[in-house]
């Protein structure tokens, strides 16, 4: 098999080095191909590792897609309809975000984290700093970056990075619900390269397998919708999620994303996305993927 | 009829002065209440809307639920829920924003606004402004009035604040997307006051009315999605919107925001609800209330 630089795959992730993101492609490499190297290639937004895929700099990316708080990352998935990319694989990682800072508690006045950290911690911003300023960034790790500068800056991040940018956890476990969650899907390009093509190919024998897809409704025919999940429902195809977004468009105007059990290549579900094809107006079908849970379970 | 302040209505709208909520409110008063007096008690943040509303320290509270570009307003959807609230009209305001400074363009290093206006305008700061600072503000005229400060600073807000806070209009119409309409909702105490009545009761002869629903499914049944979609298609209902919001309690598990045509006093509607009801674990009617188009049709 061609891989590039020898047997090293290049995997898109967030930067700079201790994101999440980085955490989850470690979990889902660790589970896929063992010992094989790796080289992480760190981006500043998420939509800079779908450029970087595309361009064929990586070989896959990986980009937070849903967390337990604070719900769906709109950007990751307007950029799954807009790029042509597949979903190989998905990771869960628990997130534990902690206030660090050069400085002490009292000395804050500026926190910084990427949309989602700060919209996890909402409350406990409002509580604890409601005079603070807060400033989005790229990522979590990146606001770690940052908060080196002055010490009346604190970044909420992991407490791994604590350790990397020499900052100290000044309050841990901030984030407004004990479980957080964050899911990450695994992409590459639709003509999935040589060097990832085992992962999409040599595992669809055991274990579950969940499948993402994206559905344009007939906006003129009302119960459309109904009418698509009447084809899951009637196939006993369990839904594990089904999530709404602006078609930009006009308001009022929507692309489905639903997630599902199976796997394309059975029958039962390449005939429900054959009658689904014919009552939508656009049907995008991501991938099919292990599911996380049988991760978990072979371990 | 008692109303506070004599006949001066009390709402409760993000501030400072000049915000896209504000225009909402306004637009919806005009509307409804005709000449009647109104104040606006500007608030710091959605939430802060919310506390207002239940300390009863305003009559109605005006709050962002979706836009056409960036979606739902996570935060406004969450808060539906936990708040004891009902809904009791709508209201769509166009959206053009600008970027606004004291400077000039090449001076700009730190851009201002509401997370939904950097979200809105991601494209465009990715492209014009690369490397510039992004800053999260609890409003867009809050961001215009903070961007006053220093020449470097600039705010992502409506063209109206530009003169309300002496800024410069020094790109107009950064959106994404040429069209940019956002939906924002007119709340009460689910025990309406007195002063708000007659809005949530006169009206309900004329025009094409909508009602917003909260259910939290079964998690255990498969398809209990689709039973519930069913009792809309029976009936014939008008789904306009369907939005999925984590529950909180673990990854993967939802809380779905439903919206459709018709009035909770309608025969059919009231039917259709206590079928759901048994259906699910949860059910939350947050309010029947005239459509928008409904408004427009009547100018």
């Amino acid at each position: 098999m061609l891989l590039p630089l020898g047997n090293i795959m290049i995997i898109g992730v967030l930067g700079p080095k201790g994101t999440y993101t980085e955490e989850a492609a470690k979990l889902w490499i660790e589970e896929n191909s063992g010992n094989e190297g790796h080289i992480m290639e760190y981006c500043a937004d998420i939509q800079d590792v779908f450029i970087l895929l595309e361009s064929e700099a990586c070989d896959l990316g990986v980009v937070p897609l849903e967390n337990s708080i604070e719900g769906s990352v709109g950007v990751t998935l307007d950029l799954l309809l807009e790029h042509d990319v597949n979903i190989i694989g998905e990771a869960v990682v628990i997130i534990e975000h902690c206030l660090l800072s050069r400085g002490k508690k009292e000395d804050i006045r500026i926190i910084l984290s990427h949309p989602q950290g700060l919209g996890q911690c909402r409350q406990f911003l409002k509580d604890k700093f409601p005079a603070v300023e807060l400033r989005s960034t790229g990522s979590t790790s990146h606001a770690a970056k940052l908060a080196t500068e002055f010490e009346e800056m604190a970044a909420i991040a992991s407490p791994e990075t604590a350790g990397m940018y020499d900052l100290n956890i000044v309050m841990p476990n901030i984030q407004d619900r004990k479980h957080n969650h964050t899911r990450f899907v695994i992409i590459t390009r639709s003509n999935v390269p040589e060097s990832v093509k085992k992962y999409s190919d040599e595992q669809k024998q055991d274990g579950l397998y969940k499948t993402s897809i994206i559905v344009y409704l007939d906006h003129d025919r009302p119960g459309a919708l109904y009418a698509i999940l009447g084809e899951f429902a009637r196939n006993d195809i369990n839904l594990t999620r089904i999530e709404s977004r602006p078609s930009k468009k006009v308001l009022g105007d929507y692309v489905f994303y639903i997630d599902f059990e199976g796997n394309i290549n059975d029958t039962i579900i390449k005939h429900a996305m054959f009658n689904i094809k014919s009552n939508v107006s656009m049907l995008k079908i991501l991938g099919s993927y292990p599911k996380f849970d049988s991760y978990c379970k072979s371990n």
